[in-house]
């Protein structure tokens, strides 16, 4: 029987569409295979009839059409092709040695289905994309044993993406709980999930997360492997660990955070600071150094692990197991000679095909946040970066999402790639559904704002044509056009609730009489009614009467609109 | 009979210390007149029986001592301090006008008790804060006729300073929800106060308010104006103007936005816009000017409005009437056309001894808003910048205190000296006094991350105190700490909510076996126990075995702490 088959846990997942959008598919014919893929993208109509087509994580949940049975798993979207790439259809792609990573194949000038997915959800062409991964410095993480996930990439010159973690601990939470914050996390809009169970059912609760995730799974095995020696850090060995990487990569994780670059001559960098080492897994893999008096098994054995994960094509997650706890210790010794490491272990993992995105801090002040990324392009090859905010101040404990959004965006507008959400209930507890819902919605708009600033060709439409929306007191498109539709009109309504009000030309904040959008509005109508009919028309003959009154010094001729 | 003789009205105010502080008071001898200065803070003591002082907005609200009586009005602080000034004690100081303002007595080489006040508040040196206020680089809001206000300093080189906006409009709210909002605001932190009302019952609101407020109170007169002429701005006029002017003035208005930046040669350049004119004020003053085809009377008569001000020591707001309300119009030509006139009406306040605030976006991509700092310094002679937000994002509805908080972080590092808070209700309607909070708070870890990030000498003792807190499971001390303790504690205690978790060395987190932070004390002290007794002790010791290991190659003998 496998976990999936346990009538006693029923999870209840959430379904049916976002509110205000319908769920599309874009349909790519791949040339190689002659089959048609299908993107996701989330549309919302207008209530002018046109629409905006966005990019959508949601995976099945939010296609009324799909079934949606979360003991049968989703459909296997990427069992064909995984099928074709083990030397059923393509043998000639397969390497020499006979594992065939994502990796791999963009250095053997291969554009895979997985590499035509993500250029067609990006907007990218498939050559740029391959040549991307080929390099380095974008990432599709995807393992063959988790062909239910729809592919996306991780790359800076890609759309910033968002990680949220999950999991359960000794003493809180449960498997169907687990399961609806992934599906949940995704609706909206994680771009990767990370189970990071740290309790009992370990490998159960990962099954149900894996079997039903559109999107990628990234895991910390060294948390189930401290589990498998009852919590003594003195216990673990390479073995173990390497069994436990074994198991997850069977079951489909994606990515994996290994945190080996905490070697043993660090850990006394950390001893001054003010909040010492406050990665889980960092923390573990010092005391096991120190236990044994010996370097990190996971440094030793870092080329095993990449055979290991090159089998499965899974990504490396270099974790820093030394980043900053507070703001007093960013930027530390400790924290940048672990990431030199990281930076060589990069190289190794590259040479073994195998993709490589690098983990980042933490608590970073504004001022030292562009170096990490300097940093991090330089010494790992500009493998993508992967941030934990960095938290821009350590005083706002409940606001966490915010004191981080506000050192994300920043990092993310610099260069890194995938952001990992912080929760209202950071370093405090963990978090629930709502904390989940709230995590994910201020990461996006984080993302948001560096696509905004690094200018990615499609990021501000998406704003522009939802302030077009506000601008005509179209409501009901402002509502449907926001990351978070229901909020949105939820707080709309708790002072105007009235229907009439979601076409009135104000709302409660001015009143009727104040209302600055719709003065202008009045005046542009005026233009418009006196023939001058298009914006340019409009701004040619106010430039023109202005003109006048400039050179004449005199009084020009527009009369304002009348209420 | 005063507004606040109306028993009809009976606001209920929030009154006791914040969870966790006490309020003291740092006394301050004025050698001028021998008189003692008592600067607010905020206590929080520790459960090692040191403590820190916070810096304190809140008045006497948060006294136990303190007795409130909302219909009796706050104790008048600086009323001996204006007496003197206006001739009964110091007739040296008064300038020959007759008008006696902080920035005259700056120029003149006087340190007011205001001066003395707000070096004490912030750590300067009294003669820094004069001639700060004496170059135009800093500003200190006190209007005469507002005794009860505890003295604040907006400027670059001082603590960001955060404004909240209250105030009711024709559709909601009331005069004992926005008395209450003012203390709420100003109990979570919040230097100002702007009292936006544009409904019914204005003056007496604002009566209510100005009585019982320990900070200074912004309004926009042009609001009041509109209502005495029943909100068609057609029938606006200089007059009108300057009488709501001389009005709120009398009643003790510490600061005044005036749109007299917005020309009417500038209105044709918003018509090619996404949003078009997005400011209250400044539609109206561009209708007027279109109305009488003639240029703007707040621009014609501004000298006589400083001649007003001065009379009273209120500050300049200069607003921005034209400022982008979508991440499309950032940055454009009507927005830094108005910008350079503010810069000319600020030197033309400055000769009359009035002091001058600039106000700025709105909404801004991450990457024009060093622009937006730069351009105002080099117009506006370093005059003081007070920006809303800016948003860095227009498609997140309902969470525009994060998008707003990402932009006024990074602005408020380049320089903004004051940036006024914005509400998860923003675009969406009236903030009730949840939101209220929700937004000082938000505002208040924005404006510290930026004083962290320029080095604002007593910026990062807050955060190495809480942080060290953390290390050491000082749970009660970590949420007295915050921003907002009742939060903290509140979100601690949905997963651990027992008394013994408050010393736990652990959280709900990661349970008691995964904690980083317990391991590395563990290392810790184990480092101890072996006689490496102090903290540079224990890193020569372990840098020591450290070195032996990597130069013989060979195990170094530090075995792990035992949990």
């Amino acid at each position: 029987m496998t976990a999936l088959d346990d009538n006693s846990v029923q999870p209840s997942v959430t379904t049916g569409p976002i509110t205000g959008s319908e769920k599309v598919y874009r349909e790519i014919t791949d040339p190689d295979s002659g089959s048609v893929l299908r993107v996701p993208q989330r549309r919302v109509g207008l209530s002018d009839g046109t629409h905006i087509d966005l990019y959508d994580t949601s995976g099945p949940y939010t296609d009324p059409a799909a079934t949606i049975d979360v003991h049968a798993g989703l459909p296997a979207l990427r069992g064909e092709w995984i099928a074709r790439r083990s030397g059923e259809g393509h043998p000639q792609h397969a390497p020499s040695s006979g594992a065939i990573t994502q990796l791999a194949c963009a250095k053997a000038g291969i554009i895979t289905p997985e590499m035509r997915f993500v250029a067609a959800r990006e907007g990218m062409e498939p050559e740029f994309v391959r040549d991307e991964v080929a390099i380095g410095r974008a990432v599709i993480p995807v393992n063959r044993c988790h062909p239910e996930s729809e592919p996306m990439i991780i790359g800076k010159n890609f759309l910033v993406k968002v990680n949220a973690n999950i999991g359960n601990s000794a003493v809180t939470s449960s498997v169907p709980e687990e399961v609806e914050k992934m599906v949940w996390a995704s609706r909206w809009g994680a771009d990767t999930i990370m189970d990071l169970s740290t309790g009992s059912r370990i490998h159960e609760t990962r099954e149900w997360i894996l079997r039903n995730s559109p999107v990628p799974l990234g895991t910390v095995p060294i948390y189930q492997a401290l589990e498998k020696v009852n919590g003594d850090p003195a216990k673990l060995s390479w073995e173990i660990y390497r069994d436990t990487v074994i198991e997850q990569a069977e079951q489909g994780v994606d990515y994996m955070t290994v945190h080996a670059g905490v070697l043993l001559r660090y850990v006394p960098l950390t001893a001054r600071r003010v909040t010492g080492i406050v990665s889980r897994g960092g923390s573990i893999m010092a005391a096991w150094c120190l236990a044994h008096h010996t370097e990190s098994f996971l440094y030793t054995h870092f080329e095993e692990l990449c055979e290991i994960l090159r089998a499965y094509d899974i990504t490396f997650s270099l974790g820093d197991g030394l980043r900053p706890g507070s703001i007093a210790d960013a930027n530390d010794e400790a924290q940048f000679a672990e990431l030199r490491t990281l930076g060589e272990l990069t190289h190794i993992a590259r040479a073994h095909d195998v993709q490589v995105m690098i983990e980042g801090p933490g608590h970073v002040p504004m001022h030292k946040i562009a170096e990490n990324v300097r940093l991090e392009e330089e010494l790992c090859g500009e493998a993508p970066f992967y941030t934990l905010g960095p938290l821009a101040t350590d005083i706002a404990p409940g606001y966490d999402h915010i004191t981080s959004a506000i050192g994300a965006a920043q990092i993310a507008w610099h260069g890194t790639a995938m952001l990992c959400y912080v929760t209202p209930k950071e370093h405090l507890g963990l978090p629930n559904r709502d904390d989940v819902k709230t995590g994910v919605i201020t990461y996006k708009l984080a993302a948001h704002s560096a696509d905004l600033a690094k200018g990615h060709p499609r990021a501000q439409e998406w704003d522009d044509t939802l302030s077009q929306a506000r601008f005509d007191f179209r409501w009901n498109d402002q509502f449907h056009l926001a990351l978070d539709p229901d909020t949105a009109r939820a707080y709309h309504d708790e002072t105007l609730p009235a229907e009439p009000a979601k076409t009135a030309h104000f709302c409660s904040m001015c009143g009727p009489k104040f209302c600055s959008m719709k003065i202008t509005q009045d005046v542009r109508k005026f233009a418009e009614e006196n023939g001058l009919s298009t914006v340019a028309a409009i701004e040619q003959g106010m430039r023109q009467k202005s003109e006048e009154f400039v050179q004449s010094g005199k009084r020009v001729h527009l009369p304002m609109a009348q209420e």
